[in-house]
């Protein structure tokens, strides 16, 4: 099956972050392929991925990268598809960096940026993005939404049942 | 027709910002609505919106707001639509306080998030996701990069040509 | 009896931030309810728990919640109680954009912000606020002032006798 | 009659922006006082202000202040009454350095602090704190909270009907 | 003659900015070309531009951007030859969202970066770099410095003889 | 008579925020020298000026600059005496460079540093600091802080009498 | 021997980051007091210790404090000595509120602001102050830069020496 | 043979960051010296220093300090040699101080600022200088570029065949 989203990142130190995006799509059951794309080691093999990335099927882009972070956007200036940026923790600056270097784009080339770190959401969007051309995707966000309210409730109906502190397990007479 | 972009901002002091977004989708010819909804002042309402919006035949949202900017990541968690979020800039912290409120949302609940008061890219990218549904959308995008290039590489000729002091008007031996 | 004070949270990891106002409420024995109310992944339960609180006899909300924290903002839209916010500290920013998100509220619906991850501030603004009412929580708070002063002043005349390394117990003769 | 809310500012050039406040209060009818208390020009007086202010009858206090704001929090020192902060916008750093100041108070002493710059919204959350007390506040708090609706979905219609170029009165085919 | 540095910007909007460089380099009577490249409109004719720039005899990049600023660093991993980046103010956050993207490269492709705007400095580093090649720049430079020097010590003079208030022309009793 | 107090700047358009100093200081009637000492433009002058600053009676400097400010921080690494940093509001980042490179200096040479602009914080600073020594000046700051205090009530009075709209100029029935 | 510098903090958890100005006056053999005096919790403490210090003999006062930081600020509001103020870092903005609060006073009452957690720096600069009036002080202060320059030149030939990895004892082949 | 790049920090604390810029010049078998220069503790030995870099056969000055970092600045403004600033991860600013400190230099002295802590891109900055007068190190370059675009491609490649799971070591059926 032709993957329907693509990953990538700038190096594979961001894998421990963006595989969460992975796991969301597997979770899904929705095809993606990802792979490790840098804007400033490999700028020929990025324009070579973007350039080609509708024609082979692809129809939302998740890039992540950290710092002076220029994959999304570049990716975004080479495709017309929609492209989601996740900005990166750096070490120095904890993503802010990376977060204004993915989301100030000029006008004329969007990247739809999510929280620092967050490649869950990212995935999330991808779906929800795939959603307006794919009903059951529509379908399955329905009960993903449905299942998170049920979590909440569910920790909400212990926490008021048990007390604070046994349910943070630091006494019994909570 | 039915309206394929919802366009909603927090207040009509946003209009001026938000409007570039309605232009964009008029030059595309891509159908819209577009209307006020508060998350602080008309809470229900902004429940209404989003929660109507895709039996409405919305596909994807476009919601600017300012300051504590409740209204994109609410909406957001009422509908499985993508949300395209513009921080609207704000006064005293210039959008920083907009942006921040808007991109970083927790797990499960993603704003796809553009430039500060960029909400001619929040169109651009509404374009984008829409192109995975629609093939002439897509083409009309390819369309408008390659328009894109081609003012900038007549701009480049020029300056090239006449040298900066003639391009910005400043003297004649430029 | 019931709850003066009602402590909701985005999320149970949260708790450990907010069981200090809990903590505080207990010791001046003002009685309060607490519980998981997520904007984003409740938010009918967050409109059901805001729209009945005053009438479920609260006097005060605390309300706490990091990242893009749209819970103490949102909450505030649907009641007129007073509603304190407590920016719960995020992992890449530090709680700056928690902070942000709770207190640039716009013209027509306050919040209440106080210290990030400062929940013993909240519960503190909740007795200060119930005291205009309540004489017997002014008197209350007036011990708890009485009693910080003590602490200082006996924790200061102990440096002052003993000197600063003593006191740190890092030598004999300081 | 008593004032149940002291304004209190620590410059008369903060008075453009602290007048929102009193502009409120006036509105609903509720008795204030406001005058000018320096933290830093005039701290005996601030002390007096403070000490006196729930004997006098006051129960809400709203303090203003710029750059190094110490004037709300040091009230919150001396009184036990609820005290606002607003953060008056400085010259440099934008009400960031007022913010900050005024919001990050230490375990012990809070002080309930609004938007830069909103004064208004000071008033209103004074108002608030007030109608736990006095429910005929409570009723025009609901009756404040239904205009603003209204007044939102008047606009919203009207933009809805005439489109956006018209209400920007940009054209008259909006 | 061939040109030895390269003045490249991403819009026509920089070059009121940009042509401080070039007025400093005819100053020193350094060859120069200047055009725009926009890294995110004509992303194959950065490529380009960056890939002929050594064997067309350019020796030092200049390129300035705002916002989302990628043309420095995605031209500096395309040539090996410096990049000196011009981070160019940005609306909203004033040139911190540009300093960021240009300065905060990942190991591997540095971008020589100098402040927010200063295009001058740029034109300045270049003749710096120049200078290890061309002792007749570094000569030239000398005599800047010296002159800098002069200038300074001049109205150093003037301002210890005729006072700050006539410096100022603000009074005749300085 | 020798000046007491050395003013420099690294720049001849800071005069305008630094006169504010001379004028404190002639205010006061103690003597000064006001001069321009550039860190980077003039480094040999700055090294002389702060080389001698001593032997020459100047008991206190203040110097001012912006941007990446260097002279305050420069000076104090040269002199013993103790030096009054002036952070200078520059153009994009609002002086927030200037504070953080005149105040964030290494252990072993200490930058006495004011708020951004507020050279007249800095001559009172000095005062402070003379007073020490010369009784007079003691005296002469306790008037200054005596009419301060009396000035703020005044204008309290006054505010309290006819009520903020007439204080304003709006209106007449405040 | 009367103390010729006070020492306040506004917290005994200040203390670790404190000490280090007592180190540095006991290393110069300056006689100094060290308290603690919250501005939050012992206002009137506060008030008594600074308006007293002038004529109990103290020259100069240095006052450390965290988060929304008013210790140093009041305290120059209330006495006319020279005040250092030593920002605290904070838990979760890392002391960028603890400076902001501390360093922009308002005109008339300013603050001797040093680095973040330096105390030492702030010690030292009392020193400075002192040695206006105590010659011997200066002297020190001299004998104590000649030994900074000498500590620094023999790390720096013992680096050239033995090269970066012998010095950091990384390797034998440096 | 003479050091073509001359390497100096403003403490040994720093060398753990700068040794980096050590190791890519050995790498690219590149003569340099290493020293520490303190602008603050040392300021004669920097003067001399920079003084006399170009006349020992010095090319390229990379400086690295942290805080109030002001060793780049101050060389650059007394040597007219191409001078490269590593701003230095500090404890409390994270090297934000550092990077302003370096980058917002006034019109007339450029420092080609890298990243924080980023020594090495320095050293590949110094080496891109070198490089338009030294042929064999722009072949070097190139050929580093090369294989950073293999290491790349290879780890592309491996991920793409065994999944980010076994990629990461975290399971089996990725």
């Amino acid at each position: 099956m032709t993957p329907k989203v693509g990953i990538i990142m700038g190096s594979d130190s961001d894998l421990p972050v963006m595989k969460e995006a992975a796991k969301v799509l597997e979770e899904f059951g929705v095809e993606y392929e990802i792979t490790i794309v840098s804007a400033h080691r490999t700028p020929e093999r990025m324009y070579e991925y973007a350039k080609t990335a509708r024609e082979r099927g692809v129809e939302v882009i998740i890039a992540g990268a950290g710092g002076a972070a220029h994959l999304p956007g570049m990716t975004a200036s080479i495709t017309t598809l929609p492209v989601i940026g996740v900005p990166v923790k750096s070490k120095a600056l904890n993503g802010l960096d990376s977060l204004l270097s993915i989301v100030q784009m000029p006008s004329g080339v969007p990247v739809a940026t999510v929280a620092i770190n967050n490649a869950k959401n990212a995935a999330l969007l991808a779906l929800r993005i795939l959603s307006i051309k794919y009903p059951e995707i529509a379908e399955k966000l329905e009960k993903y939404r449905e299942e998170m309210r049920k979590t909440v409730e569910e920790k909400a109906k212990k926490l008021e049942k048990i007390g604070w502190a046994k349910y943070l397990g630091e006494g019994l007479n909570g």
